[in-house]
């Protein structure tokens, strides 16, 4: 055994010189103090960036006021490095990059990366009571990629599919499902990635805050059988046509929710399902609820693109409704529409929750509406 | 439903002026061209780059002869974007990035993006024969992160499963499992990442070229929980400590084996086990080999960082082996030592096969070794 150690000493210590794609990213050789990015220091952080030969470096971040982000200049330290530093933002998760000489560019000392459609992008998580429960738990569910034949859309297509801890050890056990939508843009890893569902659900399980349950994402881009990650050829779709409007909420319904409920040990009952979905996914929601109002028991529409007739919300409420949760943020472009919304379903009186932030038709929204409704369902 | 339909086509045409983040990555509007990058046409790729304000604009590519990557100027075209046309490389899959001012920058318009250990690297797939198992089949398995618990390595460590097309429709049916290692510098996705492991079962199975087949994808380092884009605290571990020395491959031998063979429907048989590993990973598959002779049928070190004496090959030997499959390049550094275990293994009369390529420590090579002896493999 000593002579494998022997060898894979010889191995690290070559690899500096070899063409090692994978050892490539050891460098614990040399005399050259790290870069740091970004550094948390109190309430303070700094980014870096050694970029020798660039005129310009500045630093664009989603917690600055302008909409498109803005940007804040960086100057070259002691070592000639690119550095700011700037007040901590709120507890949060931001996104942020680099411009150099007018290039966005992703920072090389941070493994940390969302992606935001075809973006990716680096991500810093400011600690605090807010993002509390964004980080990782100590006990983590299953994160899964099924795939499900869809005979409406006619095409195989990729889901997320979270387990919460426990789901292994416990074979006998059933457990309500959670279907959870995302927006225009996004794709079946939206939610996971750019939304943390995973570590908000296990920290919230973890905690006694929220049932442990199943979580689905689908991809709800008709034309897509997957993230364009996958590179699979999308079918042109015209979700105008009014035969085919629909075809996406029939298949979360009708193909999707038996997919789950046969081959994952899901409660088959209205009581035990629940969507949510935000923006376009927000009115996925609304049109399962109107389509198939017996099939799910808790409803929420987060910042939705929808609404629905009195008719419809009546049908619902006959059908019985354990809790509609719709949220919108008050600076959003779709406020006006969640405000009319809940009027609507007051004038109907079918009873909900409506839960106005703070804010835009951003991410740290959906995050709060997700740990906000997932520890009032299945209760 | 109209007026679902109305309120969504005005999300998407303000979107524009609002702060959606999801929305951001339309690009409908506006009449600008679109730019293409990386656009294969016939013998030739072009690579293009918006950059206004940068001096110097280079293209660095995995293909190139320098092990380092080397660089290609770019330079403005009539549309005033940084654009190099090259010959088309061999079939493969490359990784390259754009080197902007000095800063290595990522191609915007390619959303295909491998990782290797902290660097994210835009992807170019050139097809043909020796690639044509890398892009999506038409049947796609399940890719599942479950995590175990090791009391050897006091943590809970998450894991990357596939399981083979088929695997949720047939209930009762069983899975032979490979065990398939990284190396140093990588992680438990680094087989799916760089490896295109999913893609490489699934074409070979969907062709009838390899067994359905579960393969298990572990964290190879001790002291990680998990690949460090879950940004989970690392423990120190001192491999040069005999007594930790082989804990990682003990957690897998007696803590994974069993997870998986409780949790997943896999044939519990040294017949149905198999262990390939790369670099690190060879070695964590010779000393798996060594330590634990009867537990594998199929023993797969590629570019190995490991060695055996002659009284290990005998034990192994001893035990019985269906495949020894060892592999190497002929420019990889550790192509000596892949000489030296090819001699010991005839020295001892274990019957081996032993896979010489062109090229070195790279990852075109490893995907190359899957390719071929997951054909091999539980026949």
């Amino acid at each position: 055994m000593k002579r494998i150690i022997s060898i894979l000493v010889l191995c690290l210590a070559v690899a500096g010189a070899a063409q090692a794609q994978e050892l490539a990213n050891f460098a614990f050789w040399g005399n050259r103090k790290p870069i740091v990015s970004p550094e948390i220091q109190g309430d303070s952080v700094t980014f870096r960036l050694k970029a020798d030969y660039a005129t310009v470096v500045k630093l664009s971040g989603s917690w600055m006021p302008n909409p498109w982000g803005g940007t804040i200049d960086m100057v070259r330290n002691q070592d000639l490095v690119w550095e700011v530093k700037i007040p901590l933002p709120e507890p949060e998760i931001y996104t942020y990059n680099f411009v150099v000489d007018g290039v966005a560019v992703n920072d090389p000392q941070n493994v940390l990366v969302q992606r935001d459609g075809t973006r990716y992008l680096p991500m810093l998580l400011v600690p605090g009571e807010r993002s509390q429960n964004y980080g990782e738990a100590t006990k983590h569910g299953t994160v899964s990629h099924p795939w499900y034949d869809s005979k409406i859309l006619g095409m195989s297509r990729r889901l997320t599919v979270y387990t919460p801890y426990g789901y292994e050890a416990n074979p006998k056990k059933k457990y309500p499902v959670l279907y959870l939508l995302h927006g225009a843009g996004g794709d079946e890893e939206a939610w996971t990635s750019m939304g943390r569902a995973a570590q908000i659900l296990d920290n919230l399980i973890e905690k006694g805050l929220a049932e442990p349950m199943i979580v689905v994402m689908p991809n709800g881009n008709p034309g897509q059988a997957a993230a364009r990650t996958l590179n699979i050829p999308e079918k042109p779709y015209d979700w105008r046509d009014p035969s085919m409007r629909d075809n996406y909420v029939k298949s979360l319904c009708t193909e999707i929710v038996p997919f789950i409920e046969k081959n994952f040990r899901a409660v088959p009952k209205p009581a035990s399902r629940a969507i949510a979905g935000l923006s376009m996914g927000g009115g996925h929601t609304i049109s399962a609820s109107i389509l198939y109002p017996e099939l799910f028991d808790y409803i929420c529409p987060l910042s939705a693109a929808g609404s629905a007739t009195p008719e419809q919300i009546a049908a619902l409420k006959k059908a019985g409704v354990k809790l509609y949760f719709l949220a919108c943020g008050n600076t959003d472009f779709l406020f006006k529409g969640a405000e009319e919304m809940h009027a609507k379903l007051n004038e109907q009186g079918l009873e909900h929750e409506y839960f106005v932030s703070d804010g835009g038709h951003v991410w740290s929204n959906w995050r709060l509406y997700l740990n906000t409704f997932a520890q009032k369902l299945f209760k």
